[in-house]
This record gives C-alpha cells, sequence and structure tokens, in this order.
C-alpha cells in the first residue's frame, strides 16, 4: 500500500473531505506518470463535481497540473507581459484585435491560444484562415517577436509541455460527463495561463446561450475562483463577466471574423466589439501596471494596425492576401417589418458549426470561409425582405440544413420597447 | 452521435436523472462489448454513487447485468431450488453446514460461491482446505450432483459466463472507491443469483464492524433492495439482517472453519453458528415451499452429514481426510479474571487475514491452517490465564504482530452486565 493510494484519495474526496497537498500532488503526479489509471481520475473527476473543491484545494491543483510540466518566464523581458483568456462565445474574436492593441500601447502580450472544439471556434483556427500564418512557434521565436519593438505580441499554440496532465485530464473529462465542474475548469484554465509565464491575465468569462456557463451565478463563481487562483499564483489577475445571450459582432466564422477584427483595428467595426476590445485591452493595461494611455488612440492612429500586420508577418502570414470565401451561400430575410428583439447566440454557434466552421473531433479540419454574417442585431428596425443573416458553407446541402435550424434563432417583432443587456455585466477583482 | 452515447447517460445520471430502460441497456451491453469505456463506467459509477438508482432503474440494471452472460436454468429439477446468499461476516461458515441441511430435507441447492478478498473470506477458500477438492464443476456436473438423491446439494465457482459484466464492473468499482454503492451492491450481488437459475433465494445480509455494511440502517436497505429485485425478477426471496459485531461461532481462518462446520453437522458446534444455520435453513425450506420438516431433526439423526460426505466426495474431497494446519501458533491469555465484553469481529478479521487465511490480491494463494480459535465468546466469563485466543499461521513472524494488532480487539471486565444483541435483527421479505 502506498501512503496516498488513488482509492483513499477517491474515497475521501466522495466522502466529502477536502483533500490535502499531499493527496492531490500525489494523484496528478501519479496520473502524469501512469500509475494512476485513468478509470481512478475519472471517478475523482465526477467525485469532484459532487463534493466540489475549496479555495485551498483548487490553488493546489493548479499548481499540480502545472508542474506536470514545465513553466515558461518572461520576468527578464524588458516590458510587462499580460494575456487574456476568453472563455470562449459566438464571434468571439476579440483576441485578434487586442494583443497587437495592447502591444502598442507598451506591453508584451504572450497569448498562447487553442483550436475550437464544439460551436465556439478557436483562435488559431480563426489566424489560420490567413494565408501562410502559422501556429506552431518556438520559445525563443515567442521571445524574439515580444521584444522586437515593432511587434510586442504573439499569439501561437501552447506546446505539448504545457500542464500535459491537464491536457490528459480534459480529454478524459470530455468523454466522461465530467466537464461541468467549476473547480476543474477554473485550474484548468488557470494552469495554463500560470504556466504560460505572463505577469498579468485579464479574465473573459462568458454567460449566456452562446457560452459554456449560461448561468450568471455559474459565471460570476468561475470568474471569482479563477481571480483567487491567480492572485494565488501571484498573478495580478481581473475579471470581467460579459453578456453571451447574442452573438458578438456582426461575424461567426474563421475568415469572417478576421475580417471583423481587421476592421476594428483600422478603426471601425462593430460597435459591441469596439467596446469590448477597449474594455479588455483597458484591463490589460491596468493589471501591467502601464497607465495614461487611452488604447483608443491607438485603434484611430493606426498604431494597433501595424502591430498587427507586424504580427502576421512575423508568423508566416500575409496581411494582405484575400480571405478565403465558402464556394456557396444563402440569404435569410426578415418576413416582416419590425424590430430584432432575438438573435440567440447558442443557435447562431451551432448553426454556424453545422456549415463547417467548427469540428466535432479533435483534429478534424475546419472550413475557413463557413459561417454566419449577422446584418442586423438585437435593437435593430429592419423592413420586410431586408437580409438578417447571410449563412457561408463550402457544401451547399448544408446551406439549407443550417437555414431551418436557425429559423428560431432570430425574432422580428412589432414593437418599440427592446430589452437590451448591457454587454459588461461584472468585474471581479 | 449515437441515440444513447455514453456521454448523454453519464450527464443524466450526475444530474440527478433516474435512467431509462434503453439508457441501462445500452451503456451495460456498450460495457460488454467495449464501446463504452472503463473511464465512462466509472464515472457513472461514481455519478450513481452520488445519486442513486430508483427500484425500477435497479431492477433493470441487475437484468442487463444478468443478460451480459448467460443464465443457468434448473426448472426442469424434479425438486425445488433454493440458495443461499451472505454479504460477507468473520467466522460465517454457515453455507457450508447449510447446503447438506437443507438438501436432507428435501430441497436442492444449487450454491454458487466465490473466493475471499480482504478480510471476510470465501467459501471456495474453506472447502478448497479439503484434500482433493474441487471448486470447478460443469453445468452438466452439478445438474448431476442435484439430481442424486443422496447429495442434492453442491457448492462450486460461478463459470466466466456468469454475468460477465458484473465482473469486469465489480473489478473498476474496487480501484475506483465506487464500492459502497447499495444499488450497485444490490445488483452485483442479485444478477449473479438470479443468473444462477435458483428459485428461491435466501439472504443474510451482516451488519457490524466485522461486515460490510457497519450501520443497521445501511444494512436494511441493502435487505431490502435486494428482496425487491429477487421479487420484480420472479424469485421468491427473504433476508435476514444479522449481528456481525463479533465473530460468527469460535473459528475464522479457512481449514478452523471447515472443522467447526462439520461439528455442527454433527449435532454439536457453537451454538450462534446452529441457531443461524437452523434460522436460515427454515428460511429456505419455507421459500423452497417444504413445510412439516424441522431441520434440527436432520442435524440430530445423521442425514445432514451424509449429505455433507457425499457433496464432498462428489467434489473429488476427502471428508475423512486430516485437515491442513498451520505450522505455528501462539496462545492469548486472560490478563485478569472477568468477563469478556466485548470480541471485535473487524479485528479478528483482519488479525485472521494477517495471519495468512485472506488475500490482499485477487489470485494470490491463501493458507488453509492460518486463522484464530476464540475460546471464549462475550459474555462467557474467564479466569486469569485462561486462553483467550489462539493464533495460527505458518509464517511465525506474523503470530507477535497478529497479537499485537488484536490487543485492543477484545476486552475483559470485571462485571456483571454484559449487553448482546440478539444474531437476529431483521427479516426482511
Amino acid at each position: 500500500m502506498h501512503d496516498h493510494d488513488a482509492v483513499s484519495i477517491i474515497r475521501a474526496k466522495r466522502d466529502g473531505n477536502a483533500l490535502t497537498d499531499a493527496q492531490i500532488d500525489w494523484v496528478i503526479d501519479g496520473f502524469t506518470r501512469g500509475t494512476v489509471a485513468d478509470e481512478q481520475m475519472s471517478a475523482l473527476a465526477m467525485a469532484i463535481m459532487w463534493r466540489g473543491m475549496n479555495r485551498t484545494e483548487t490553488a493546489r491543483w493548479t499548481t499540480a497540473m502545472m508542474d506536470s510540466g514545465s513553466r515558461m518566464d518572461f520576468t527578464d523581458l524588458p516590458l510587462p507581459t499580460v494575456d487574456k483568456h476568453s472563455t470562449g462565445g459566438v464571434g468571439d474574436k476579440i483576441t485578434l484585435p487586442v494583443a497587437p492593441l495592447v502591444a502598442a500601447c507598451g506591453a508584451a502580450v504572450p497569448q498562447l491560444a487553442g483550436r475550437g472544439l464544439g460551436y465556439t471556434g478557436g483562435t488559431l483556427d480563426k489566424l489560420e484562415a490567413i494565408p501562410g500564418w502559422q501556429a506552431d512557434l518556438s520559445t525563443e521565436r515567442m521571445r524574439t517577436i515580444l521584444t522586437d519593438p515593432a511587434i510586442g505580441a504573439v499569439i501561437c499554440a501552447a506546446g505539448a509541455d504545457l500542464a500535459p496532465a491537464d491536457k490528459r485530464l480534459y480529454a478524459l473529462r470530455d468523454i466522461t460527463g465530467t466537464v461541468e465542474s467549476i473547480p476543474l475548469i477554473a485550474s484548468s484554465i488557470m494552469s495554463k495561463k500560470i504556466a504560460e509565464g505572463t505577469g498579468a491575465l485579464v479574465l473573459d468569462v462568458k454567460v449566456g446561450s452562446g457560452a459554456f456557463m449560461t448561468e450568471r451565478a455559474d459565471a460570476d463563481e468561475l470568474a471569482a475562483r479563477m481571480v483567487q487562483i491567480g492572485l494565488d499564483a501571484g498573478l495580478r489577475t481581473v475579471a470581467l463577466v460579459t453578456d453571451m445571450e447574442t452573438p458578438l459582432g456582426r461575424t461567426a466564422g474563421n475568415a469572417l471574423e478576421v475580417a471583423e477584427s481587421v476592421e476594428v483595428l483600422a478603426g471601425g467595426g462593430p460597435a459591441d466589439v469596439v467596446e469590448l476590445t477597449l474594455a479588455l485591452a483597458r484591463e490589460m493595461l491596468l493589471a501591467a501596471g502601464i497607465d495614461g494611455i487611452d488604447p483608443a488612440d491607438r485603434l484611430a492612429d493606426g498604431t494597433a494596425m501595424d502591430r498587427w500586420r507586424a504580427m502576421i508577418v512575423a508568423q508566416g502570414g500575409d496581411p494582405d492576401a484575400t480571405l478565403p470565401t465558402a464556394r456557396h451561400s444563402d440569404i435569410v430575410r426578415a418576413p416582416a417589418s419590425g424590430v430584432l428583439t432575438r438573435l440567440d447566440a447558442g443557435m447562431v454557434g451551432r448553426g454556424s458549426w453545422h456549415l463547417g466552421a467548427g469540428r466535432s473531433r479533435p483534429g478534424e479540419p475546419v472550413s475557413a470561409g463557413a459561417g454566419i454574417e449577422m446584418h442586423a442585431k438585437p435593437g435593430d428596425r429592419v423592413r420586410a425582405g431586408d437580409p438578417l443573416l447571410t449563412l457561408h458553407s463550402d457544401d451547399e446541402a448544408r446551406l439549407a440544413r443550417a437555414g431551418a435550424e436557425l429559423a428560431s434563432a432570430w425574432q422580428v417583432e412589432d414593437t418599440d420597447a427592446v430589452v437590451l443587456r448591457p454587454l459588461i455585466l461584472d468585474r471581479i477583482c
């Protein structure tokens, strides 16, 4: 018998006890080395869903996950580092404009990102719509880009050695119905973000039909958990809880979202994308200890756009290349005049996924051109026959199917009163 | 996606819903065929520990487990069939005398038994202490023995095809901290007992420090669950809940318990073993629809002993052979005169296990001669220096270790008042 055998640890959590530091270290180390079986980790994950983990346990769990791999270190950079993480939403392309924008304001932004699974899309999938752009960089190359005074921002794939135990646990949770545990979600995100070596972190926790969290209380709890973990690990951390009942911006899909991001960097773009980009950039600068600079000025004066172009070029991409488009498209029109009172983020997300913008299985290719353009957003007045949505897909048969699914995603009513939720709901620090 | 994919079934249970018949059939069939992963079954088992299963679910789960293998059928036998199952206790050798005794009263007893894991011991381990005795029989041979008017009882190993999904699930539960789920325990026992093809079943649910269930309420619930499942499957089923705070009889260990069983069959033996043997035999006869026969007469007139001898011979054993003894022994004596007020079943069980009578791992050999003789039972008056326990082991070093562990297993006090629990606590039918 071991001092801490796996069964006794599972039983302790199952019976509602807090795990000790030694138990957490032992079980995650064993899981990393293969002496704690996947079956045991699955049962433990379910026991954690049942009983939860307190602040001390969650902090230790995060550290142990982080320690399963190597930790990057950017403390020697001449600039303060800051990163942003979103829990994922439909049309959420904010990482694309915000990373070069914050770099233009004087911080270094080492942004590790992922590919999408399910309908919320992945930042790397979006950037890969840009011809030539490469997601994989060595740490040395990251460092070179971050210290380049003309760039200062990098968005790239996390290496295999970044919290590898978390990667394996996430794959297990995905097949065992144990994804929806707030302490496990919080520690999974934070273990990677802390290992990434950033000095400060701004979290965007989405809540609504198009987000992982559909309840405000759950989103607030997740945000508070992550902020606590960050602070416990010595990371300046703040979270915004933001609305995801309605898609963000006017596009959902890979190349479509890149184009919209470029509009924002050019000083235009949809109001909600601009609002959230600026709000997150301000939080990132505050967390990085940079003041006296208004990021809105950096959008207006073109310096954010310069950083974007240099960042794309540094990763092999052509910022002037024509973005791919899908082979087929179809327009959904307003059946009557009135006001668009609802545009459901979850349904738009699933529609975009079915059109080919997302994947069902890790490793599956995604379509760069597929997705949905939204010509009206809630509160907009439309006339009968006006286009509401344009659907894009490489597969014509998917257009009709997605169109039928999207029929209940929106509502046009003869009304003057529309209740619009604010975009930024809570700030947790 | 399948109609019933494993994740949606796990999530349904995790969220507190009752599983449908179709979901249960699908998940157990998939587990049997390997399309539902062990990781998924482990998470589901933990979700069942959390949320439980209702009567309908438990009945269906049992049937699905049973249907993962083949079902034996003894309905064509000329005699009614009846079987007994104990949840396991220290010194519980009742199967040995009760099977031939009930056969002597006119029922056929097809008793499938197991090997022990942990300290409660296994019926097959005990019988294997008899030179030549073989646990493995073909169904055809079982049938021949059951129809032999001079035998009528058989105690043998369950074949690999008896509820194979339950065997695999039990092995998973053992390593994932999910053993202690009442619906899973109930369905595991009952799937095997129903598959065994008996027409009636008497359950002996043990409660106390030497049993799996230490709380009376849990034992009652387990008993009620199993009786319900049996009745739902058309099996005449009754349960006794019996005390296991104190070991049963005066021996714990393989050959030692065989010898004590033979004493009972010869009309002697400890009062508690005789009481429980007769109580269970009466329940078995009642369940089998046999009345007008007092099993006490069959012990007194030697016919139960005749059946025992024939049963042992039919499986290659020599009922007259000298039983193996351990190489070393040691006596624990009363330090003062008084009354033995406590003899803890759990501690005696662990002591006997450490002496070599039990195994830590499936497949490990057990010592036939190892174990503990108890010279006094609670309520007995002892004088200073009287032997309380004799410890037997093949390994001399284990004697001292077990002796030290057993120091707190008993108590001799200068008192006249001893509270003794009744042996039979509840009858559930």
